[in-house]
């Protein structure tokens, strides 16, 4: 069955958003398995708009359609779908209350515009709208599906995922499962390097890399009758690539690093402190992202100056004139100190230099020293992240933190197992 | 004259990433007053391929396309287009050896794949790549230009900007030049009521709001015959505008808040410390991405736990049991001791309900405090930003840390005028 993705909108058309929902959409019909060859970006225009949605009907069986649900006269998604298929619109009074009873609950009446949302082609269903007030729309007519969303991200996406998606799993016959598996510390090409044979050798389930938000992820993608048939194709194949790459993997499933951190912390009962100079303070938000993060968390430091780091840290006026706040030496009496003073299970410090200035030839731009102190021993990683590329400062900052992170995780499986 | 996008790859058909070529593409022929009708995602498959072209070529005057240009077999782009075209392809001699001296770089021997790289169709030019292997084409062919780059982000926009941009300008008679207004604190349905006479009754200009990443923006875009005119237009409206939000305002085409902060404190010789509990350090993070931050910035504290707050920030045992750690007391010893402890000018604490969990019927989840100290006063702000979402817990975080940056760059203007 082959699905054809619309978004309607001006505001793509001039490039003041990206399409995000496209991607979204394109994404959950792959998974269920079905065939999706065009997406499509149209403006407001009735006679584009007509002529896309004749074109589209033409070559595919299922139409989703994203945008032009609005009150005001610009919005005509459902005029031109309407036309094309040669419907009438006609009140849907439920959906009308549903709209009235949106604006009272702000204290709002009703604009006479919205009247318009409550439209709906004869013959089509209503999907209702959680979020907002167009209702979405469900048409069957002479074998094609047309499905109306609105334009609103969270609007539509939660109208696809309760609704529309069940809808859709129903008439395709094959479930795609996949399973992700998450890597750190290896480059792509590293891994394609490794995992040659078994991308061109596994057909079902396919093996493919992604470079991820400075991780990697491997996906593993199956298809069969159902899930539990798709797992067991998948099963071996994980297997073989979770032994190859054991000292990089950090989750299954899961991409943010911090939650398997935060998890895996309050799983075992642990507790971490954090100072940090180049990272500004990045490692400890990724960390309080997680919601219940404040069981393991108590306190992070972020000593940008040498002064704070000697007056918050105590680390000594010698040191830092001897080997320089971005040193071994540095980062092990901050992590040291730190570990005592907040009486944590784990104390993780960094110093770096993230650039674009502050670089030299002994100690370039990229170079950054991490320690992690625990009552047993202080661990410490020097690590260059010049990449040479745009948005190096964000990028050295966003590495040195999963570094920390991937450190943290991997003393705190060793100290349990 | 009407441009139309085309984005070739099936990486974009499975969703597995979003299209943010076109929304760059667009964006940048907008700015330029070409007009741009239809943007299409298609597949490396020959036959729909050509398909697409054959019609975009029918309607538009210019296609821009990208994707496809790889050394595999599955990279297809060029020889459909000269198909489409009825041109040959022929080996373009400078980009092989660009090409192999790009490998040589490397200390690598070019795979013989890449020779595929160097072809082009007859009669084209070729658009110099310096980030990468494939060249660009550019073909003028019976009154219709077709412009093929690669589909790597980050090799596409530099050829666009340096290369495919001016000449695009050159085809345009009218320049378009936007001015964007930053506000922060107002809601956008506020601002549009305040705006609905100014944006029905300017036409050039236009006049529109934007809802950005927890900021609001209003684009004031004009056209004219040169960029001098355009502004021209533009400066009554936009002195209007300003005039009317003046306490929202913090920048002119500048989104990024923590820029304007760092420009301000280092133009004024001031710096700024940061005590944290809700943000986790989101805060002195966003401050030490502005490259230069450290001439202002030299530590902030994250004080998650009430211990933190006490130990770090001697904030008094009475104030956390009498009036918790989310309060005005609390905040206001917060930023005061940490003002005299880092000798800063400024010093802000916040401490709040971020969720999903802690919340109480007298202090709900996204109940923020932040005081901001300075040698003459301490102000302090009471925010209720619950906006019942999802990721409502990094909205509240986002929220915070930009209130309690304006809250800064109102106080440091005012103190300096």
């Amino acid at each position: 069955m082959d699905v054809e993705i619309i978004s309607i909108g001006t505001e793509l058309l001039l490039g003041e958003i990206t399409n995000t929902n496209a991607q979204f959409i394109a994404h959950e019909i792959a998974q269920i398995g079905l065939n999706s060859y065009y997406q499509t970006v149209v403006g407001d225009n009735p006679s584009r708009l007509k002529e896309t949605l004749a074109q589209s009907l033409n070559r595919s069986d299922v139409l989703i359609i994203t945008g032009g649900l609005g009150p005001t006269y610009d919005d005509m998604t459902k005029e031109c779908v309407a036309d094309v298929l040669a419907l009438d619109l006609e009140l849907h009074e439920e959906s009308l209350k549903r709209i009235e009873a949106y604006f009272e609950s702000k204290s709002e009446k009703m604009p006479k515009n919205n009247i318009k949302q409550a439209m709906i082609p004869k013959g089509s269903k209503v999907i209702i709208n959680n979020n907002g007030t167009a209702p979405g729309i469900l048409i069957e007519h002479e074998l094609k599906t047309i499905i109306l969303m609105p334009g609103v991200p969270y609007e539509m996406k939660a109208m696809f995922k309760n609704q529309v998606l069940p809808f859709l799993e129903r008439k395709s016959d094959v479930k795609i499962v996949s399973r992700h598996l998450y890597l750190f510390g290896i480059g792509e090409s590293d891994v394609e390097e490794k995992l040659e044979d078994l991308m061109k050798d596994s057909a079902n389930p396919t093996v493919a890399p992604y470079a991820m938000n400075g991780t990697l992820m491997i996906r593993l993608t199956a298809k069969a009758k159902n899930e539990e048939e798709a797992l067991e194709l998948i099963s071996p194949i994980e297997k073989r690539i979770k032994d190859k790459f054991a000292q990089f993997l950090y989750s299954v499933d899961e991409e943010a690093m911090e939650k398997v951190l935060v998890e895996l912390l309050i799983q075992n009962k642990k507790t971490i402190a954090t100072a940090e100079s180049c990272t500004g303070g990045l490692l400890s938000e990724k960390i309080t992202r997680v919601p219940g993060s404040s069981e393991v968390f108590h306190y992070g430091l972020c000593t940008y100056s040498n002064e704070a780091k000697n007056r918050l840290l105590s680390v000594k006026e010698t040191t830092l004139q001897l080997h320089g706040a971005v040193s071994k030496e540095t980062v092990v009496e901050m992590s040291e100190n730190l570990l005592a003073m907040a009486k944590a299970d784990y104390a993780v410090a960094i110093s770096g230099i993230a650039g674009p200035g502050g670089g030299s030839k002994e100690k370039p731009v990229g170079l950054v020293y991490i320690a992690l102190a625990s009552k047993d021993k202080t661990i410490v990683k020097k690590l260059n992240l010049n990449r040479n590329r745009a948005q190096q400062r964000q990028i050295i900052r966003q590495q040195a933190s999963l570094h920390a992170m991937k450190m943290v995780i991997d003393l705190v499986k060793e100290t349990v197992v």
